[in-house]
């Protein structure tokens, strides 16, 4: 069901950006397990808008409120939901965007699909905003698996043409502007205000790292770790790209390259190199499990666009009005960590059947 | 479940490189579809090994027994299973393997998750044999598709440096190096028989496009067509990396080229650029999907290699004998059309639940 | 998932007795569909506590609040989320109940599987009161079946020793005590005000139709309608038996008895009688589906009983406090329609891919 | 999807009456599981026709094929498939039947539900030939349960008006007629002689006890103990009513006589009685879990029925030619037990997530 995933848990998601409320509901959670709320607010601030200068207005981060699925704060077995309550909801006039709709993003799509019935005030169940409540059910998943001793950590590796290289080592959870080289980092804070000063975005790339799995997650063939993760990351909106390991540059490797020795290190198996990604044949190989996501740039620009209007089928200049994120990129970062914590954990639960 | 795929259908895959057989189940096929085994017989050609110089050893081209879910060549409602049975099972001392694992293949991390009880002669169910039973539901789905106007082409875009860089237009099923531009083709052979003489092999990238897809397949979230793609094309052996549309260059790109401006062409609404890859928040949008994948080099190599004795715990050298393809991904042009194909079907009869 | 139901639509519920909110959420349900809430809420006010003098307590009716997957009152096609904030969480010490498990209830086994964490106010997630969301989805599909042309009813046929053996031929919902023998009624009453008088409580069994079937509804072996609808009813607190057509009867009958010959009416296709209940081979025949589901007596009773303290290990008498309804039979009544029209409209959906 | 069964492991089976083959593949068994196939041929000889006097003709036991999932005898983690080629397929001309539906069968059902392009040959996917796959996959978890120390078994409760009501103890594995109570066997051997002599056929209820089960299998609501059994029952052909612990008779009873009490007994808390078969929210209680199905009489009796011409639209005598089971009861006990086996190992790996 096209927003619901996981196998051993299930992560629910609703609502649409300007509905009474969006939220997620979580089967299949261990009773007994602590929440940290503070900490599960800090995470969920990382994606928050309006935190830093090269995003959009201030605004209070979302809050949200646990109505099932907890006794306080500790698990009870039943299926968790929490809600953010939306407080701006239709306020304004949507009806121009039901017939015009904004290339690149889902107006034209849905309208088909819908029939014309879907929500389109702020993209509805396609918008951004709801990336939240998937960071909720993240954010739980990554204290659970602290608890196995299994960190996910996130970058910006890319925006637009400016690389950051260096090898990333540790969470950049501190940091405003999540990136290991802050050289690079500030050519990325420039190139973001220069395309909003033109009324344009830009994309870029996040790379994602989880480190201390056990040898053995994951499954053969359409459940392996690549085919769990790539199901959920192609569901954050804007990623057009996945690849785990060295990915695309794998194709221009030869096998002498690319094949990662067996060795031993303290008396650990280990592999000399990680061009795979911690990953073989599907299932996780003791190694840092590597991956990054292509996004695209942000399609709302405050720059005059070709549509067609859907009502009459003519074409018709489009202006998006509103302030918009320059660049999604920076907050995708903890999104793409939540993501891949929903994945993982839902991989160790299916382990835990093996013995 | 891991070797399972599909909502509306679900091909479920058994079998092993050295078992009895291999085979797919599909349950959810609708009833009464005439199958052209012979075309499927031309399909599954495709793939089989030894068909060119480029590959490996003639061998006869693997026929599927079908034992259930047709009438004759007739769907009849019920699931439909085919098999191939294995003639050279077992033959040989695979010992060695479960004590060594190959670098870059499954033999370690299958050992570890399955306590040592892996089949782990020629691979096991990890084997790239396991994309045979694949092709036979992808074929299915490619007829079924077909008459639904719909066609799914595929060819080799890359082998390692080699790019090929010509539109894909038209199926590359009639040529027995399936490239759009003859002259990369050409350069592509020479860099795999080169890897090949150096005991070494190559990856490489496979583009696939659909086309004559009505708006409205694929659903929000974690059901869109990316995800759906995503998660079947990881499924294949040796795919280390999935982009759709532009994909990692969108990556590179301002919003205003990445946008695809709406424009009216024959009275109907299309895209005039498809930087998106005819999909829009996971939604097709009519415009051919387009989508590639990046293939590792073949880990099977006669150079040797590093590993480690799981009985000992002591680093020792491996060489691999027999045959091997120095560069599997020609043959994995129409396995890639397979996948597609399924994930495309299961998204259709999806749809027709929407009325 | 435990708390989900439906491969086509999925009908996820969550909430325990004294959480903050107890609520659903539907995905899968078609765009564009009106949603009478009005004739929700009358359908919500047969389940409600309270109604009757056989009930307990006068008490508001549970009003959802829709937060998500509607605009207005229309479907959207994104996830329907809606829920019921519970007014009285937590106002009692409920410490004593995890120590001293109820017999009949889910205490005990809760405690053990969700080792002492559950939420065992009020039952937590196990309670009576969950039906209420159950209503909400079943009330939803009630409304689109009834746009087909099917009619979901059903009736109280036995409390007790008291059979109501007269034919229902429609609808009871207009009746404050749902049966066809208002004398049989009359009786029925009775018993349940002996049993609360005595500190006691009544079973009984519930009898439903779903009339306006096409043929074809339902698949073989495990998605029969019968598998169907066992999985949703035992899923009702209390269910412990279900039967299709003549159900046990059935194995005291004679094949030349038990098979319903074909014959023709008026034009069409029917059997003469409907020993099956409308079910050949798992898929609806077109007659009217009939079941009936056998629910125990209330477990919560006014007498002392004994039970364990999970502490001490030591045998300990148990006094329930509070009101409690001495029958659950008559509020049963619309759960039971509420899940059927659940599983009907799940099946409906899924023929519509069969063409 | 219609003929797969299970969450962690999932059985699917395919094949009709008449194809090639018939079978089952099972995904998500552990790997290295040792399977006893002697044993197995044993629990499938239960099953197998033409065993005793009261059944039909002689006829060698199906011997299964196993062609993947398995090395040796040891599971491998790879998806198991076993087969059983049907040896006289489509010998005879089956094309009245496709025009003239056979009452009590899913004739007529499937003929509309697959646009007459079902497999009408001995019934197709609907034939109680299916049971045989779904007694291997049965007879696979009755040994991985029994590893555990769970038993499964059962027994004829009834035939036609004949109960056999002394308490089931322990297997009836190894009796040809399986009752407890010999004398109620002989009645209900002359009652299945005297259906046949009168060209007739009879009904029957099996019993089925679990012994060993851990507390704390099955979930809350729709995954309970009962749904889980319900569904895959359901599947069983002719089963037409499912009730647990005392099921119906519970309508009938008060909450004073059907609460179980807990009680301690050797230092272990049970219920002093098992009304409630074994199970309390869904849950095992640790008691043996307690249920019963309803088989209706075999509907192909050799007396004239009536049904239609599909064709020609009239009503038309029909004569069902060969040889029949008069009662497919005694066949079902070890079908039951199979069906009961695969729903509990699926419920107990489950389980094995929560820790």
């Amino acid at each position: 069901m096209s927003s619901s995933y996981g196998e051993n848990i299930r992560v629910t998601i609703f609502g649409q950006s300007h509905s009474k409320a969006i939220g997620v509901t979580i089967e299949g959670l261990p009773a007994g397990e602590e929440l940290d709320f503070e900490q599960l607010r800090r995470f969920l601030n990382r994606r928050a808008p309006g935190q830093n200068a090269w995003s959009t207005a201030r605004r209070e981060p979302d809050a949200p409120e646990f109505v099932s699925g907890v006794v306080g704060n500790v698990t009870c077995g039943a299926p968790l939901t929490a809600l953010i309550y939306n407080t701006d909801t239709r306020s304004k006039d949507y009806s121009q965007l039901a017939r015009l709709p904004r290339p690149g993003h889902a107006d034209y799509t849905a309208a088909i699909k819908y029939g014309g019935h879907q929500d389109f005030a702020g993209g509805g169940h396609f918008s951004g905003r709801l990336t939240a409540p998937l960071c909720i059910a993240g954010g739980i998943c990554l204290q659970l698996l602290q608890r196995e001793g299994i960190a996910v950590f996130s970058r910006i590796r890319r925006i637009g043409e400016v690389e950051d290289r260096a090898e990333l080592r540790a969470t950049t959870a501190d940091k405003p502007f999540p990136v290991v080289d802050e050289q690079q980092g500030e050519k990325m804070r420039e190139l973001i205000a220069r395309a909003k000063a033109e009324g344009d975005s830009v994309g870029g790339v996040v790379e994602c790292r989880v480190r201390g799995l056990p040898v053995g997650l994951g499954d053969g063939m359409f459940d392996g770790m690549e085919s769990r993760l790539g199901r959920i990351l192609f569901g954050i909106p804007a990623v057009k790209g996945v690849e785990f390991g060295d990915g695309f540059a794998l194709a221009q490797m030869r096998g002498s390259e690319a094949n990662d020795s067996f060795t031993v290190e303290n008396g650990k198996i280990v592999t000399a190199t990680n061009h795979c990604g911690g990953i073989l044949g599907g299932i996780t190989d003791g190694m840092p499990l590597v991956f990054r996501v292509a996004l695209k740039p942000t399609p709302s620009i405050a720059r005059e666009q070709r549509s067609v209007d859907l009502q009459t089928g003519e074409e018709r200049p489009l202006v998006i009005e509103g302030r918009h994120d320059p660049c999604v990129v920076p907050r995708a970062v903890p999104v793409v960590e939540a993501a891949a914590a929903i994945a993982v954990y839902d991989a160790l639960l299916q382990r835990r059947k093996e013995r």
